[in-house]
């Protein structure tokens, strides 16, 4: 019961706003004053701490859990029990994957009444707060999310994304304002929202104790791990959204904000660990793109579309990931480039006349004209890869036939390095002409053309 | 001994052209005479296959292994002299890879007198020519990589490469020209040229045979393992250079020739592998860069220089390797991009009026004016992961200020989706000032900015 307030702010207070939305107070509870101060204004000290703690929620994430525990030690666990609870983990961890996030959080494809029916009764076995609550808070941190109004912002710290959020009182005021006028039109999400503290009772203790007990009389041991010990992890593995999967891997897809893909955060969360594509494709069902990835829930979905119990699947296209996926490729490349020497710009070297350039080279500097630029090959001689010989018989002259296949048709890595070496642009640019009329009377280079 | 014909053509041949060169008769043994039509002019019959065969090529690739394996059958192998055809493996090996290929042919590196005597001693006991010969191939492979003049162009086929250009006569005249002058000037390579039949039948044959029979009594086996099958395993090992290097794996440098990198194949040639760098930067004494990939012949080359036995260690910076590697990624980058819809060209457009543009849109398609282009998100606004209503308050409007933050910044994906919905430019372009005044009478939109 992550969020003990949300039943209490009722679909009532809704209707009163110009914008398509019907209902925006979230996790409000009817004795907040919105004219007074909120105790999030005050900073917290030694006085006043124990107020700025969210007792119930804290009572439900960590008293409980620890107190299961305690009970554990003295429960032993038999073997249908333990796998009826593993069993129930899956379904109520769908409950939210599934049911709370991928249908109403992101209406990501249309579910038939049994399945909605499913879906919420395993939502509330979570006890991870109503579906109206959940997807109203989710929508908010999608549309604002890394910002202050992102009710679960990983830029406060990893442990405030992963439960501080539901542990400390929030100011009500604080967070995004989002449409759920569709949730308020959905009668099961209706329903649960206002049946919510028997919902969670009944589904996550209750339900799973009397399993146990009826089924093979096992009541303590499927009150202990198949209720309070299984709702521990579903909570912990799927508040792994919020903290990780902003946290650890790639971002493929955009690295302006803090959702990025990993596979230890999938299989923790029953597969929304590629949440870098997610928030960047929210109403795509799928999570995971690639066959060979874990998404047991898009897997759930579109089993339940073959039974008939799903249907209107969104996807966006594959040509809309693929751009997105090279725009960021780009982006990386465009970084990488900016770190590397490319040799000094053109526009940034001195203008030389031919005659200057040729009296240069023959006063020990080994310059070299290619394409109308002047380079400087004096270090580069004694490595060059082609041999001594053949470098040297460029200097002073245009080489910019015979480095282009004349001779030898240089790789990208020696058009790379010559840029490098440049040292001026010739006046006139490439003086080939000049250089041919210098081979007429100097026979001995004649056979570098071979 | 791949290629016998070598040591025929002696270094009195040289001296007679005027590119810097004094050598560049390759593979020509005195009684051809380059005159008459070389066999490889004839098209190769049933009456004139013999003739086309390189009988002693064959004789020593195909032949000697046979009947080596036919010995092995009546000799047991032990221990010591398994231990010592390894040994002699590693070390023939790299008289090939450290010795030919990077000291030789490549210069990438100096070596001292008792490291040049060793390698040119461990390559003769591979059997594949002198150091001489290998060389000034190998120049012409890399210089005229998968064209006409390449001795083992890998385009006349896989196995071609491997062996057939050993196996089939060559002709002459075929092979490209390259410099071998240093070569020439260097004692060691010489000597090894001039003696080479006694030097390859020393040291492949009779060295191994002395070792372990001498050593411990194994003569036999010493010959049939340390010798023959060694040497084919060399052999076989090093031909993979010019066909799996050119063949299998990938081009991170370059993609306009053949070459390739591929751990497999550096595994089987002491890290000769990485092949797409090495002719990308062929002087550099490395072939794998990074450290944790297999190149013995470097740990060797390096180890050698801190023994004080070579020095002078090429090494490209690693400024030009990002480059070429930078520059390789956007090329596949490019052509992805190619391949994908990134809406219709804004000039292939039509021109439309602002009341054109809100008239149209009155008449039931749903057009959004974004940063003065005219969207038609007719079919989208059911698939909105912002919900309906807030993307169909925007029809016939100006949105470029909501989209783009106003309401909601949308994503990159957004960015890219909404360019493949155009359908026209505004005449005038973003007419926000229009839409302003519109807004003053049109109250119910105001709250968008919020
Ligand atoms: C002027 C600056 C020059 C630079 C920076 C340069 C750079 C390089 C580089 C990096 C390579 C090895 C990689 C490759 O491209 O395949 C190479 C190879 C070669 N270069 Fe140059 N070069 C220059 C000038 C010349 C000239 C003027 C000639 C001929 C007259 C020449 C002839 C060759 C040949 C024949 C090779 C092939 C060597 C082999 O791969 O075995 N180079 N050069
Ligand atoms: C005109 C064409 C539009 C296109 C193609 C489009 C597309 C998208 C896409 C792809 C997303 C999900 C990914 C993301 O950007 O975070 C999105 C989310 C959103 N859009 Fe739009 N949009 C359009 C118009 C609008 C308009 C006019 C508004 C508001 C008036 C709007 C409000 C939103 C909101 C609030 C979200 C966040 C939903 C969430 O992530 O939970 N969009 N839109
Ligand atoms: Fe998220
Ligand atoms: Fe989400
Ligand atoms: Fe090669
Ligand atoms: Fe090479």
């Amino acid at each position: 019961m992550a969020s003990p307030s949300a039943p209490q702010s009722g679909v009532a207070a809704a209707d009163a706003f110009p914008d398509g939305t019907r209902d925006y107070k979230p996790l409000r509870s009817g004795k907040y004053d919105l004219k007074k101060p909120h105790i999030t204004e005050y900073p917290i000290t030694w006085g006043n701490w124990y107020k700025h703690v969210n007792w119930l929620s804290t009572y439900f994430i960590i008293f409980v859990p620890l107190m299961g525990c305690i009970g554990a030690y003295f429960t032993p666990l038999t073997t249908k029990t333990a796998a009826f609870a593993v069993f129930y983990y899956f379904n109520s961890g769908l409950g939210i994957t599934a049911g709370y996030h991928r249908l109403w959080a992101h209406t990501s494809y249309k579910a038939t009444l049994p399945l909605k029916i499913y879906l919420a009764a395993m939502g509330a076995a979570s006890m991870e707060g109503s579906a109206r609550w959940w997807s109203r808070d989710h929508r908010a941190h999608h549309r604002y999310t890394d910002t202050e109004k992102d009710p679960y912002s990983v830029r406060k710290g990893l442990l405030y994304s992963h439960i501080g959020w539901m542990i400390m009182k929030q100011n009500p005021k604080r967070i995004g304002r989002t449409d759920i006028s569709d949730l308020n039109d959905d009668p099961v999400v209706v329903w649960q929202h206002k049946n919510y503290i028997k919902s969670v009772l009944f589904m996550s203790l209750i339900f799973p104790t009397l399993v146990c007990g009826l089924g093979w009389g096992d009541w303590m041991a499927g009150f202990i791990y198949a209720g309070i010990l299984r709702v521990f992890f579903v909570q912990q593995a799927t508040f792994c959204v919020n903290s990780l999967a902003h946290w650890l891997g790639d971002q493929p897809f955009d690295d302006r904000n803090s959702p990025r893909d990993h596979v230890l955060t999938a299989l923790v969360t029953l597969g929304e660990g590629y949440h870098n594509f997610h928030h960047e494709f929210p109403s795509d069902y799928r999570n995971a793109i690639e066959w060979w990835q874990y998404d047991p829930t898009k897997w759930f979905i579109w089993t339940c579309k073959k039974l008939g119990l799903a249907y209107d699947l969104k996807q966006f296209r594959q040509n809309e990931i693929e751009k997105g996926r090279i725009q960021q490729l780009q982006k990386k490349l465009d970084q990488k480039r900016a770190t590397l020497d490319w040799g000094t710009p053109l526009e940034q070297l001195p203008v030389i006349s031919w005659d200057d350039f040729v009296a240069e080279s023959k006063n020990g500097k080994a310059l070299v004209s290619i394409a109308g630029v002047i380079h400087d090959v004096t270090d580069f001689i004694k490595d060059h890869p082609g041999g001594k010989a053949l470098i040297s018989s460029a200097i002073g002259k245009d080489a910019t036939a015979i480095f282009n296949g004349g001779v030898y048709l240089h790789s990208n890595a020696a058009h790379n390095l010559l840029s490098t070496m440049r040292v001026g642009v010739l006046r006139g640019g490439c003086e080939v002409e000049i250089w041919k009329r210098a081979q007429a009377e100097n026979k001995d280079v004649s056979m570098l053309f071979d």
